[in-house]
């Protein structure tokens, strides 16, 4: 094989940093699956052998799910406007990250992926240009794309492809956030429907990890941004916030600043990237329970949350109780492409933190509430439960 | 690693051909260059780590060139109007193909390539498409889109974008064939600026041949389309046929047929798909050269051609000279990408097509006008002669 030149780097100041080094001519690779070690193999996987293959798709595009790489293949999709807490970085900045991202999707859940930085950030243009992208692809990754376009941009390509479009930034933290409720509802002997939930954050994350905590069973929520619980006596809301007030504040009556909810809640659930007072913290119910997911910076330090709840858990890989959206994604898409899924149902999500939940069993405690992002049951668990999810949300075409 | 859930084909007239199997799942995956065995691992190749990466980029977006694999990645991109021999089959059917060269393209230039099957054939449409996807690519090659519509594509994205944009249907095949007529002419005691050259076809391939023929110094030379001979008289002819006539057969009086043509010619180039009577083909001048590219039927069968002519070559594996874009397009990208090449220029083309005439050296014969595509001096010598043309055109960024 023919090999890139050597690329001496000139005044490079990165040169020799280990988080570069590891950088250096990126993360990951194309290879072939086939030999092509002569002419016989040339023309079975070239000209003219291909031309059949082409033929049989063209008579019938189903035969490309199983003859091209399509059917296990997503595309990575960000337009760079909230990539990790850095915010606007645009799409060249975004890419090291995305190709993480696809780096996990291959380890975690056997998916090959593909950055794809867009150099737009209208969402009329990024739903046209991901639209015509689309039969390159299996699945839609939507990524690090800022709040409220990422909703808008999500349903209208779920509304238009008939293949699964995902906002790993929304569903893949709601997922995890929902198993590791799950289980600490448990451990602190509480049900969905008893519990009082407050969100800090009413982003992509903040929504919708309050839309699957509704689906799952919680009826006391309040989501909180910046000027306070979202409700509708606000007049300040665009309509994704609106709708959502409509169904959390609204139906307990709720109103005011975080510090005021947070009295007597039972569950915080920060994805805000803010900071919490701890007298606040303090005035929670006994046995509290404290998701800080904000990195590197969580909204209550866990030092500080651990002196006041029975179950911490944040986004870092230092503490226990790491909520990682690679516990999700992966299986999710593994799942989905099993079945050649031609969406991402609420009931698979649910699905998927069931599984994850699950996986916690006996060992349950303070500490353990999901699994390790490196437990290698988790992949399998969450696809297995995807995937018999999507047969019975009908959306399975196999 | 998890693996794709095993899909027994059910009711698959397919299952068990040795080509379709060889394309069953695909022809490519994409692999990751990083370990990720620990928390660790994670830390540096995403989260927390990667932040720091993507600042440098942001701050100095060269940094992308060492620390993402977007420099060494390219495009395939295709609406699917001119796949094959096939014409326009859509973008899902293209797909085999556009793997087929992905995985030609690593082979034999170490390049990453990754397909995009665009569902739209418009060609505003195609060129934002491709703008928006540029910043996740080092490069763009076209692919398989029918003319005239590839011309205007492929010039409005060199003017938009800083990155090579490359239709290999045009200049992978004019770079082969005139690597090809260099050595057919050194054999037959011509030279460029005396030699009668007719190119039957004037879709991409063959404007692309007639334009690098006349850079190379051809003079003489007659492109031939259904109606006949390209000149100005004809009324007929798109914008791009009208330029080319008014640079090739305008200037030499010639009209007619192709087989008026054909008289006294010293060179037939066939890149149309049609068939040419034996008799035209044997009131060609002495010692006669003949490139019958159509595949899998030339337009002048070899057996035929070889009782006319001196040389003979086709698109085909099973006969000599085989005249395949594999032997250009690797190459032309290594280098482009190994001097992070701005553009592709006419200089850079020449000097690919010279440097594989030259591999062919003392061993020049009938039967040995080009190297063979396995030949593994090909992708090296093509990727230095480019790159060093592209630093003599200025377009080399390092």
């Amino acid at each position: 094989m023919v090999e890139p030149a050597a690329q001496p780097p000139l005044n490079d100041p990165y040169a020799g940093d280990p988080v570069f080094e590891l950088h250096r001519g990126g993360k990951m690779e194309v290879v072939s699956t086939v030999a092509l070690n002569g002419p016989d193999e040339l023309s079975m996987a070239y000209t003219p052998g291909v031309a059949r293959v082409c033929e049989a798709i063209a008579a019938d595009p189903t035969v490309a799910d199983d003859y091209t790489w399509v059917s296990n293949t997503v595309a990575v999709v960000t337009d760079g406007t909230a990539v990790l807490g850095l915010g606007d970085i645009g799409p060249r900045a975004a890419m090291p990250v995305m190709e993480g991202k696809a780096v996990l999707f291959k380890q975690f859940g056997g998916v090959d992926a593909v950055p794809i930085c867009l150099d737009t950030t209208d969402p009329d243009e990024i739903v046209e240009t991901v639209a015509r992208l689309a039969p390159s692809f299996g699945g839609i990754n939507l990524e690090d794309i800022s709040a409220p376009r990422c909703f808008e941009i999500e349903q209208r390509l779920k509304d238009r492809l008939d293949i699964p479009v995902f906002h790993d930034d929304q569903h893949g933290t709601a997922v995890v956030v929902l198993a590791a409720l799950e289980n600490a509802l448990k451990l602190t002997g509480r049900s969905m429907s008893d519990t009082r939930v407050v969100i800090s954050g009413a982003g992509a994350a903040g929504v919708a990890c309050a839309r699957i905590l509704l689906a799952a069973g919680i009826t006391d929520l309040a989501v909180v941004d910046r000027r306070g619980v979202l409700n509708s006596a606000r007049g300040d809301l665009t309509p994704v916030k609106l709708s959502l007030a409509q169904d959390t504040a609204d139906t307990t009556g709720r109103e005011g600043r975080l510090v005021d909810a947070l009295v007597d809640a039972d569950v915080f659930i920060g994805v805000s990237g803010g900071s919490v007072p701890e007298e606040a913290v303090a005035r929670m119910a006994p046995d509290s329970v404290i998701f800080g997911l904000a990195n590197p910076n969580p909204e209550v330090h866990p030092d500080i949350a651990q002196r006041h709840a029975r179950v911490v858990a944040t986004g870092r890989s230092d503490y226990p109780n790491q909520i990682n959206n690679v516990l999700a994604f992966p299986g999710i898409f593994r799942g989905a492409f099993d079945v050649r899924a031609s969406s991402i149902t609420e009931g698979m999500k649910l699905a998927a933190a069931d599984a994850l939940a699950a996986l916690v069993g006996a060992e349950l405690s303070e500490a353990y509430v999901v699994p390790s992002p490196f437990d290698p049951r988790v992949g399998p668990a969450v696809a297995a439960a995807v995937a018999e999810a999507a047969r019975k949300d009908r959306v399975a075409r196999r």
